[in-house]
Formats: structure tokens, C-alpha cells, sequence
């Protein structure tokens, strides 16, 4: 018989690392990828010149902010999606934050800032 | 100054609409998109031949069945992805049942069955 598919509990996966800012996938719907990361403080400033990003909170309040406009405060239950290009940046203001991340594969978590001990390489778990 | 990406709460989205398996886009991921659907008594037997497709559930118990696997069952909190070309059927175990799915755009969401009263068009909300 095959393989049914995995069912992934958000809150079980969580649980099994602490890195903030350090994603992890736990599945690929085609060429996209479901991931998960935890929040600490603020992360990079930067953009995804290519690739819209959707950011889902399931605990905790992460702000956003922009550069040009103003910020979004994503709440247990909230989503929203940054448009491809938009400079942003995450900031944590109630943890603890955890995220549910969509976007292409190979995206790199921090855009186009110069790389740095924020970027990171993608891990499944 | 530029609009600010939308804050899409599920729940508050959830409550816009009640008929069952009639997907609702909430937004898009470059050529992807987010709808929300609710899901009462049994869906289609179908398959999509050319497109994964993400679950996500927000409430009550979904069980999905396969002709050549074992169902899945999907709480609260859980998700799993159908990979592309295998049959399935959601079945509400317990409602009511809120459904998040990430599939490509055009995806038809009886997939391969012959179009009949569950096929719908998608609005957005």
C-alpha cells in the first residue's frame, strides 16, 4: 500500500527546534515550500525582488514594517502576504512568534541584504 | 504613501460565508493561490493530475480518504499536501470543518471528476 501523506501538526513541529529566524520545510506544494521559523527581536531588513511571501502567525504578535507604508501586526490566526520587490522587515512584539512561511523554493530568507549570520539554509524536519 | 499588504484573519474570513466546498481566494503567492473553503458531508472522489494541493485546518476533524492508502485525519492546527495525481476524497468527520487551501491558480476543485453541482467557480473575499 503506498504512503499516505504526512500529516503536519504546526505546534509539534514548532516544538522540535528553538533558532529564531532559521526556517524549516515541512513540505513543498510543486515548486513552493511550507516552512517554519520562530521570531526573536527583529530580523533583516530586506526584499524578495522575485517572489511574493505569505507570513502566518500561530502564536505570538509579529509586526511588520515597511519602508513606505504602513506596518501590519499579525496576531495567532492572521496571514498576510508581501508582494515581491517590498523591502520589510519582521519584528517581534509578543513571543513567542511562530511563523508559517509559503514561497518559491530557493528562496533566500534574507532577499537581497548582504548575507550575514541571519541567513540561512533550509533544513526539513 | 503605498497600501500596506492586507491582514487576512482567518476566522473573521471564515465567517463571510457559508456554502460548503466553494473555495473563496483570499490572496495570491506569485501564480498561487490562498482560498478558504468550508466542507460539510462528503466532497467528490477526485484527483488533480498536474497540481499538489495543501490543506490546512482551522476547525473540526477532516478525514481524507485515498483509494491506495490509508485516510488521513486532519484537527485543528493540522495540514497535509495530496500530491499531484493521487485520488482523494475530504470527508467531514466532525464540523464545522474550515479549510485553508494553497494550490496553483486554475485549479478546478473537482480536478479530473465529471463537472456536476460541486464544481465551483472561485470568488474572492
Amino acid at each position: 500500500m503506498a504512503d499516505s501523506p504526512r500529516v503536519l501538526n504546526l505546534a509539534d513541529l514548532h516544538s522540535k527546534f528553538d533558532a529564531p529566524w532559521s526556517p524549516k520545510r515541512i513540505g513543498r506544494v510543486d515548486n513552493y515550500e511550507v516552512k517554519l521559523a520562530k521570531g526573536e527581536g527583529s530580523f533583516a531588513w530586506h526584499a524578495h525582488q522575485d517572489e511574493d511571501e505569505l507570513f502566518f502567525i500561530t502564536s505570538g504578535i509579529l509586526r511588520i514594517d515597511f519602508e513606505d507604508r504602513d506596518s501590519v501586526r499579525l496576531h495567532l490566526g492572521e496571514m498576510t502576504i508581501i508582494p515581491k520587490g517590498v523591502r520589510h522587515q519582521p519584528v517581534v512584539e509578543e513571543g513567542p512568534v511562530h511563523i508559517l512561511l509559503f514561497e518559491k523554493a530557493g528562496v533566500v530568507n534574507t532577499g537581497d541584504a548582504e548575507a550575514g549570520d541571519l541567513t540561512q539554509s533550509i533544513e526539513d524536519i
